[in-house]
């Protein structure tokens, strides 16, 4: 049906190598089709400037993309010598996700710093990168609990990502480049393990939507978190026990 | 009710000082409540690279705050070197929204840019912007339309926004500054005068919400947008006509 | 006579909207013909690196220009990434002109930083920014005498600005934009209410001039700084007197 | 004997997963040890302006480290604002070695632009690269010469890299990040298949070195690169004849 | 009287190193009392946007300070990534002070670009720079009048600067650091040959001065001028007449 | 023989002018041939971060061109707003050589900052800046000296630099400009005066060498080495025994 055979409520394979760097406290390379995205987790013994003395933690979020993760080559923004807009947006909205499911005061005054960096693009880069961030960030956090740094329960929910999108009159889940270039309308939805809503950004390229269909994208979308969350569910088993969630 | 007695359900007063400016095409000064944007909106008889020798328009907008717009003054970007993540956020999200309602291939290659200067934030300034921002553009399209530079309708319809939040438990619509920072979820809606989404951006800032939350906070928003277009249809009455939208 | 109708020695009607922003610690609009600049005094409880621990404090001035202030737009400086080097030289302008007439030493390890944004530009833009800039520092001063945070006379004289020009043989008080583009001198001169100088800054655009023409232009320029320093007595009257100046 | 049970004159165990990338004309992971870098292979249609209408080609480089390449985390060179000294050192290096060994007459205009990006860092990352990038230039002119935009032989011979050291009293070769940091003479040799010098940089971190030892150390060298081109000649084989070297 | 001797208005001595480098178009050491810089004047065949295709051409100055021209190291400006406000200011009073003097239809769609460096710094180095930058200028256009790309008169007059101030109650002409950085007053005057003012710049560091110190102040300037241009006069003898002048 | 006459293993002649600058700790101006150096030595009284508390001290270098030192005017690194890449590899490498004849540890917690500024510039500008650099830190070292700040021996040898390359099929020593852009090996050596190697960098710009070749051109910069080291030797006399070498 779609160019990749997947049915319009089918998300794509989805491959984890976890641990696979030696020096992060938290890594992994996660891949949803073809897009390839290193996520991982440093834990720095400091918090920014407005949480100094609060005893509260914080939690946040470095997006990249290798130059030719993209078909046509994509410039180094260390060499136009700033962030492009897109990366400061992708950037907020994970460390917006990963803070909405930690209790940041357990953490103490602590940064846990999430880096994602597209290996591949081939769609999703974002989603698939709070999905991979949560377990990274996990990770890091069960090495904190393992060297007694941390007590008690610090993750409140699981959280994960998926895009849904109007493309050609029909709705789909988990666009892929293809799909995404020629979408009417791009939603990207940040969930809970629970259901819940972290963040709902729902853009009419051209055509605006109407209440109906936002729903019936909200509903797709309810259904490809299911799927990655379960599959964070069976990555971490034990240790997000260990954790008390 | 609210601190500043309004009902959860009340946009605050809008007042319109249009064509404030005599250099630019359009301009408006925009006061939601406290809020104060100055919108203007100017043309260029070029387009971005990637539109050359396509025969399209393009519309794109920049924002900026005055830096005593802000309780505690907030550092020039023009000092700090660079536009942060969040004026990087917003300039985009205006851009979009405008565009989703005007035709670009009748616009020839011409480029609306759009102007959105806090001089005083209270809250809601991106949402006034866009408001302000639809208003200016459509004078700025007038004008090009008097002087024989554009034929034909432009303008597909009205565009609008505005925020609604749940604050201590209750959803509010048009959040001031004091309820937006101490709001749990804070949501921005962008909304044509047919009652349509452009833009839906829900966050949840410490506790995710649900969909029967999600509804009404979408409801509420829908009356505040119906509002804010009927200012709009009221301030552009026979000159949108003239547009022949 | 000229242009817009007025006499070669008279400058053009000024009007000022006084605190009209509700965040800054002092704040005013003024309009001098149709230039309009923003003004506003913020107090920090901080100095330069190279007045820690003197016991004395600071007057420092940023300036900027909204981008249609101008005919043509104006890039931000936010974008080209740096302030031009006009800007620069217009806000040291404002800074030593404002230093000039306020004890340091009273002030205690104090910055007044001054921000002066012009919304709309049609010649004189610093003079007229130091003119507004100073009524909307002893306003700031004031409110910080009624917390009982100053003590004792803290402002020295008043301070204003005016430019003077030879255009087409002429010479002329108060520029508009039309008769600056013209002129072949141009002069920007800042005065105390004592009639003393601060700044004297002539140049010759195309046609060098000599001592009888720059004896002419003083006199001009204490005229009008004249008018502009009784329109300041007026204004900040008791208040000024509050300061015990 | 070394940490890894290595003998001072053997490399560390090299793997490469070639055409790893789906969008790059050229594409590779090569693992030296625990160094990990992907080389990409970009072809570009231009040149830089010192080259235009002379007919002639060029190949040119870029290094980056992903943050946690390393034990502690780096600052992306994106939010420093600028590459740092030792980037544009390496990057240099990598485009000289490998303009020493391919005909930029028979290029035609076209760049060839190289990026290395360091996945995970363990000492040798610029050797590694320049081994890596060879190969990865090498797939890229193949699909060039597929396509019959290049004719005739482009690559005069291979060339590889490699580090050599003087540490604690031992000279050893391919030195891992251990070794390196410890080393008091660190040397890095760029070689091409038939023996020769491309690049020799050699540098007392402490202690001066005289000639012998600079033999001795050129010598480890030696016998390094030919393993190294030895792996390259097994990995190109039929396709560099294709390019009738 | 002066610390280092001299009265009070008398300049310091003046020594020129003309043609000093090789590859300039014209270049001079001058060398006031200890203050040392060196100006270049280079010739491009191609003018700024805003003179294209009117015939004219322009001059513009670039102005630098080596590390230790100063007392106290002072960092690079190409270190801390962008020129001072004080850079931008005497940059942009040299380009002006030169163009006062040079007809700019002659010069032909030509760009002369001027590098005033800093050597050494003991106060006025912006009046030192215009005395060097007019000869440097005048010999650069001399070698384009012998390559016979120039014709006719390009040179209207002589052109020099030299400070003034207000030290201790007394007046005082060409102030070397000591007693520039002692100066109630400081006034930098640039002025023609035949005794017309380019620029009069007067800044009251801290007591406001009134007409008849200005008079003063003026009066010693053109003293001083008189001396520096006799210098020039002797420097350009033939040459100048060989611009017709 | 050469263009300049010399023989193939002759270096240029060497002037050297000590003590140039006032303000400076150490400074002179080197002139081999027609390249000509400012060299200062700076000492502060600080150290980088990663060395405080380490009762060590620190060398560190900049390098900077003026404009027109070379033949087409350079854009000064403070407009383009950064340093390019060859810069700062020049930089490391003074830094590099020079602290490998200077005891860290007697230096205490201060760092001797050298700038070397070309200010005309004709081949080998970077090895007759550390030939330069040099004597400017062994004088300004004699200063802290004199003064008591420091005692016993600091410097451990002499350190000088030097080029040689292959040019046109022959070997030849201390590379003027014209020689230098023809070279098809390049190489920069720096020895101490004990021949002992510091730096040795060779790259073929075209055309690989072998053994024999790199022999050849060792030994020729070992004669150049030698008569550089006897001018430093005989600049230094005493003062260098003051260091108790």
């Amino acid at each position: 049906m779609r160019s990749d055979g997947r049915r319009i409520d089918e998300i794509r394979p989805v491959k984890v190598d976890r641990g696979c760097l030696k020096h992060a406290e938290g890594s992994l390379l996660i891949e949803i089709g073809e897009t390839r995205v290193l996520c991982t987790a440093t834990v720095e013994e400091k918090v920014p400037l407005f949480l100094r003395a609060t005893g509260q933690g914080w939690v946040t979020a470095e997006y990249g993309m290798l130059p030719r993760a993209t078909k046509t080559r994509t410039p180094r923004e260390s060499v136009t010598g700033r962030a492009s807009g897109r990366t400061f947006e992708i950037q907020r909205l994970i460390g917006r996700s990963l803070r909405a499911v930690i209790d940041l005061t357990r953490l103490g005054e602590r940064t846990v710093l999430i880096d994602c960096d597209v290996i591949q693009a081939d769609g999703g880069t974002r989603t698939t990168a709070i999905t991979g961030a949560f377990v990274a960030m996990a990770d890091a956090l069960s090495r904190l609990q393992e060297n007694d740094q941390l007590h008690g329960p610090l993750l409140k929910d699981f959280v994960a990502g998926v895009s849904v999108g109007h493309v050609n009159g029909e709705l789909l889940l988990d666009l892929n480049y293809a799909e995404d270039s020629m979408a009417e309308v791009d939603m990207n939805i940040v969930m809970t393990g629970s259901g819940k809503f972290v963040e709902v950004q729902g853009t009419a390229e051209e055509v605006p939507f109407n209440k109906v269909e936002l729903d019936q994208m909200l509903d797709l979308a309810t259904r490809g978190i299911d799927q990655l969350v379960g599959l964070q569910r069976q990555l971490l088993g034990a240790e997000i026990n260990g954790l008390k969630m």
